[in-house]
């Protein structure tokens, strides 16, 4: 195995650069931003914070109840105050506010999107914006959203592939939310521990540097699938079990793997879904509804917390 | 946030185009010149004539009343004696008269249009210009049409954010009209107070420098976004407090909103309408079968007193 | 308005060229090409020779009547001796006759054609040859066939875009035959004053320098046109009254409009179609199955004829 | 007319040459190579050997009858051996064998395949090579098959239009392979004089340098034809009559047209249809079952005998 | 025929490489790299570790039986420590060892994928990278799986025709998967010999350097086909003469064909495929999950003993 370079970064951020060594310096620096910003610089874990639910569910479901959202800028400030790693969202949303905050904190540009004014079984995003505007805004990263599952999944994955070669050319990292959906799978089976697992797989596969994936339940999907986790007595009764198992279906956790917090709920689900991922090895948390939907100061000591948690302190 | 210029621009126009700061010169060059242009130069307000009615419902509905209108150099003329802000038309309609109305009046190229000889339950335009048209042509901006809630969504929006991409690059400013429409829709739902502020928000989201939506009723389209209108009590009872929560969709005003006048109706209808836009915040209006479907010193009289209005002298 | 120049060119010639001052020397020269050719060159009408039937219809439907059709020379001499203003082919038949025709008479190069052993409802033309092909076989223009009320309006109207663009830029004219057909009309329907206007009108938005329309009858086929027909008073009853509305929806006249001959009839009725073209201020007539499915001497003499009658001299 | 060239190459040649004249140096050479190939050089007759049926047919169905057609190298030494005209092959055939027989032997790559293990009503074949291939390879033509009556019909023109463009520009000649299947058609159709007509005619406007057609028999399948044939009196009752007006509905003659041989039969079926050919005015055969299937030595025997045929001995 | 080059390299790959002679020297390095690397070195037989049923079948069902298999480092050192030809995957897994593992062993990069969260009839894979990604990582070949009788089979020929000859123009070979699948097929004609020796022909034809298969059984699937088998008694009764089939459907063994080696089951089984492999004249076998689920040490055995066989040891 190649050997660890010797550099002033902390060891836990050196281990993980190592697993990309095959990627160019360009993609390596923008990684190495991400783990160096915010309260858990250096620590290997992260902290995100994403707002793109304006374009996937609408301004008012998303910022009337803390209306100051309604500005783009409020959630940028919001990611700096509050010492996250990084702040996604779709191209409107960067762009308004990338002349002030490029360089302050690593922003990550939603290349796709989705909206519910036509709600199709089968989704597909429609990109939104391109490699070029992550490069003029300043962004360290492309986020993408795969459905797995969906019967349009060939031409989101092949989108995909176009985008981040052209990313990593540049030198842009590439995040992939990978959400299974669609006609392939039941409702129940969007977060079934199989089906998350197999999506984490195939985000890896498609070349995704961080991988986004929602926490998933022990509900088993697939018959041919449920008969290996049976056989083989993986374990997947805990939250903390679970997440252990889709970091291990992330090349054996060679890739930074984020879970997302889901809708709005009580501040101490939410402490105990960081420690379950903290505890199975997971990478950290991509929190959106639940940071911005409440007022800041409120949102910056909730962040502060569920990092504390990530940093061992809780 | 970055410091307002001092320049000699009126400060409604400074403050207007310190929202997008993060766009490059020449985008920034055309929006000014939006803006200084007619008689509501230095407002902040607009009031653009557009003409694509020909090409939308066809020659005879559109022009037969008024028959000066079959030329198109009738409307070049028109925006100009009026002082509109801007006069946008199709191809062929703005190749007729470029060569004599450019520099003018700021042209801005409708490039795509739909007709009604086939007129399908999920539309989606044709691309019937390009952005090296409206280049050669000597326009300030391109404009383009979505349909939120239709099947071909991501189509239109790939569409749109292609064209958006190299008429930005060129210098050029970007309109959406943004009407929902489509089998995701019921006919009231297209102007329901929810749906217009979320196609207002997609517009926004996908790079448009100026939206254009229709004045929308305090009908609740989608189950999901009533919910929160109610329990939030967001204030959508009058028509200027619709404009205002349109405007705060549009990134908090961060965006130049104008609203469209519709079909044929009364003048007081109208005058009523443009001073709840005024009163709610919103940008002006884009007004076309109002003013060219009258005789023409009818129509500027008619279009001077919505002006006006917006300089608030009404 | 531009003033006229002062050149040796007939007085209608540049009259119309006048109207299409945006376009480039390259265009403006084809035009005067077309217009300055033939028995009619200098008067500003036009009647030019089609033969596409070979391709639509069959070889036999074409021209077993007078076989010598089948040699694509006989259709390219036949133009020349009759003193046409151009002659209008696919692909085959110009490239066979280009190397000893190009320059003796304007080649107008079809550019998409369709053929009836696969006859759908909504049909499409397919793109059979490139504005390469027009420029390397010297053609003065490129001919393309939409039709509105079809289906598949969009891919056509997109793909005439992108030609018509590319042929401009090369300083090509662009003639657009415009007929309504598909299930978004009744059979009635594709030649219903309504329609054709609107066909007209579509084509010159989408940049057509020369549109070709059928000569339509005094049908009105959409509710909410017909509504505006009766209501405005249009003159409609007469072939003359029809050809000037639908001149006037060629942008009041600012584009040339010439009609097309339709299936084999009597010498007189054609000569009435021409005189009512002419009368309501159409530009001429593309005359096929009518001149090449008649022995050469009598198709010279027939064409002659509808000559002298757009020369004002019948 | 342009003035017959004064070369060494036999008079035949030269005045299907002429018929050629728009076309380029490098085009005119491949031709001038194709005619001046094999037993029948000179004579203006060509008998080409087709090994296509490995793709289309499989395998076993068109080589276990006679082993030794396993090996590619076979067909182009038979070819060479024969002395036909040409060998024609999909990519992998040639591919193999054009380190060994380019320039020995006119090559022509069919750039397009269809196989039964998917056999669709409406088929269109997929593109399996490119001209950029048959350059590389030496070729001196590319073969595409078209389905005319296929719904699939679009796609093919429009595939064909570009590679022919592409293999024109680089001095290849066309070789198109017009087969009439598909809906719009019953399977006696696929064969009826009308249809191949017709079919033949798409081929020539569609840029065709040869054109490939099956022997028609007397069928009418078309309603609007069939009225044509029987009110014009076009003889049919022969196969040479039939020859005749299809080589008539190749621009009168001006394009080079080879008949298939079908499927494997008995020989003197096949001397009579040569003999159709060459009297009906037809260019050649394309011969391919009736060749490989049966021992080399018989194959260069009857290929030997249908080529004296063609040069008048028999 | 081309006389054999004196060389250094065994006689068997000599041999070998003599039916590439048309192919660049690239692509006949690269050959000649997986032909002279590991235990079966120089005897032209090849044993080929693939591992891309994370991807296909999902990360659990793949490695949970032997946990060390998430590490994509875990195949690549395995297909090393047990001296295999080369290794083939996905881009994650090629892309995360490649900074190690290129140039110790030839890489082959599985530029397309498909999973089975969505399953359809009629699948067609997603490309997932492309053979710039295989340059930039240093691999010997392209591997790409078409579906012939799926109706998808248009689109991935061209896709393979497309990436096959961007792979050959930098030098790549090109491996092809070629599995028979989709509604034009019963579940037992998948494997049946006429469909799996059609298979071979369409990828030879297609262009593959390398052909993978199944290893057939004796159903004939192909009612024309079936006729041909049976009149001309082509021997498939036993598993070697299906393999010789297989070869002589490789333009008699002109290309290179391997055969898969299917779901895990018993290694005798497997020793006795591989010597009907051998005996049939087959080229080797592409052996995953009956290597990656056992064991390494047990693994390493087994495959050194199927290496064994093809070099005659057993």
């Amino acid at each position: 195995m190649a050997q660890t370079l010797q550099t002033d970064a902390p060891r836990a951020v050196d281990q993980i650069l190592d697993n990309y060594r095959s990627d160019n310096p360009g993609v390596r620096a923008n990684l190495y931003r991400l783990l160096m910003t915010g309260r858990l610089a250096g620590t290997g874990k992260l902290v995100i914070l994403p707002v793109d639910q304006g374009f996937e569910h609408g301004p008012a479901r998303s910022f009337a109840v803390n209306p100051a959202g309604y500005d783009p800028a409020y959630h940028a400030q919001l990611a700096v105050d509050a010492g996250c790693n990084a702040y996604a969202a779709p191209y409107g949303f960067i762009q308004t506010v990338a002349h002030d905050f490029a360089g302050r904190i690593p922003l990550i540009l939603k290349v796709n999107n989705h909206d519910v004014l036509f709600d199709e079984k089968d989704p597909s995003p429609a990109q939104t914006s391109a490699v070029k505007d992550a490069l003029r805004l300043g962004c360290a990263a492309i986020g993408f959203t795969i459905y797995p599952g969906s019967s349009q999944w060939k031409g989101m994955y092949e989108q995909l592939r176009a985008l981040a070669e052209e990313a990593r050319d540049n030198g842009l990292a590439v995040v992939v939310w990978s959400y299974p959906r669609g006609s392939g799978l039941s409702k129940e089976g969007e977060t079934a521990i199989d089906v998350v697992a197999y999506a984490t797989q195939i985000a890896a596969q498609l070349g995704a540097h961080i991988i986004k994936v929602k926490l998933p339940t022990d509900h088993l999907e697939q018959d041919a699938a449920k008969k290996v986790y049976l056989a083989e007595s993986i374990p997947i009764s805990t939250a903390a079990e679970r997440v252990k198992h889709v970091v291990q279906s992330a090349f054996d956790g060679k890739r930074i793997v984020v879970f997302s917090g889901g809708g709005k709920k009580g501040e101490d689900a939410i402490f105990d879904e960081a420690r379950a991922i903290r505890d199975g090895g997971g990478n950290g948390s991509i929190i959106g509804r639940n940071s911005f939907q409440r007022p800041k100061a409120d949102a910056v000591k909730f962040l502060n917390k569920v990092m504390d948690i990530y940093a061992g302190k809780k």
